[in-house]
């Protein structure tokens, strides 16, 4: 049996693509840069791709500069600095990149329709969807329907599910299973600014060491701030 | 009030792009290039859009031949031959691309979010499916349910609306209402294939023809088989 997952090469998305690999999915993995300033996710994609020697991994370039009123995709919004997790998530961030969801799973159906696969894997959280409101259940059960009806598998009577395994945990929790799964953690990276090593202050930042002092994990990431 | 439109280039979008100016939207087109064999329909694309003396149109590159099984994004798949409309719509065909209206409805809600719009809109039509399960009510539907529950307008209250104002038309009736509205037909193109004239053989020539045809118009657009 065959899955999508998209992997941004982030924290969330590497656990989730060793957790399709640990339910025995045979993996494709799909990667859309999209000119987000953490392009540096780009070439942790490639090396997580390569760590669990997936034989498709499509990187996709896609130039979503015309959403310009994003943090991610345009120079002129300013990634948020933080100093705790407090306040994430009671309103809409301006990392919020309008439809980026319905997008990235619109490629994943077609690529998975493509090789025949019948599930798409996405590393959505609630914790990590800090307000974002196509990282909610609602969401991906309405995504779902637009597979039923609008695809040629879903017409035929074998819709592509759609599959969150870590929507409902929390930071702490995705540490663990990634530990578990002896998920590359080493090779990840999720901070929304670029550089040679992780800011610390973005909310992907506090958010991800949040979750590793939580579950007692030390990361393997090297931070700016502890320098 | 803004709206966008995706406009292709072909006799569908053109129309439709002519309805939404006629209701008063102040539209941003979108067009996305996605390696598809008719790409001559993107100089038709710009050649409408300048027409109209549209201030934003997006152009956007997306390499989807990684969605290889459709004949309009792979080359080793065939554009079908056919003499007559029969059959067309019966089942789905070759030149299905998978979930290729979730995508383009994906990035019209992104770009419709950035500048504030409060609708999109798609020339999908029911004659043309040609048995294409993106272009049936039951998608758009869904699909509306997705971004209202899915988008940052949705969660405010005002999801944007999808609007397919000529789906329940016959090709004829299309035609029609693009001589009505004045819509610069000259200036479009159908064609599933490339070269200087239409074929007139793929799918989207004979039912277009047929369009003409049936609403005793000359159709501006030259093609091989008349030569």
């Amino acid at each position: 049996m065959k899955a999508v997952v998209l992997l941004s090469g982030g924290l969330d998305s590497t656990t989730t693509l060793a957790y399709a690999l640990s339910q025995g999915y045979e993996v494709a993995a799909l990667t859309v840069s999209y000119g987000q300033r953490h392009s540096r996710e780009l070439a942790s994609a490639r090396a997580v791709a390569e760590h669990y020697g997936l034989k498709t991994h499509v990187v996709l370039d896609l130039d979503l500069s015309f959403l310009r009123n994003s943090a991610l995709t345009s120079p002129d919004v300013e990634v948020p600095r933080r100093d705790t997790a407090e306040g994430i998530g009671e309103k809409i961030p301006v990392t919020y990149v309008p439809a980026r969801n319905i997008l990235m799973l619109s490629l994943a159906a077609g690529l998975c329709e493509t090789v025949g696969g019948e599930a798409i894997l996405i590393g959505a959280n609630v914790v990590d969807y800090s307000g974002y409101p196509d990282c909610r259940p609602e969401f991906f059960k309405a995504f779902q329907e637009v597979l039923r009806v609008g695809t040629k598998s879903g017409v035929e009577g074998r819709p592509i599910r759609v599959e969150t395994p870590i929507l409902g945990m929390s930071k702490a929790d995705i540490v663990r299973l990634a530990r578990r799964l002896d998920a590359p953690l080493e090779l990840t990276w999720s901070c929304y600014n670029g550089g040679e090593a992780a800011c610390g202050h973005c909310e992907s930042c506090i958010l991800r060491r949040k979750g590793f002092e939580e579950a007692g994990e030390i990361d393997p990431v090297p931070y700016e701030v502890d320098k």
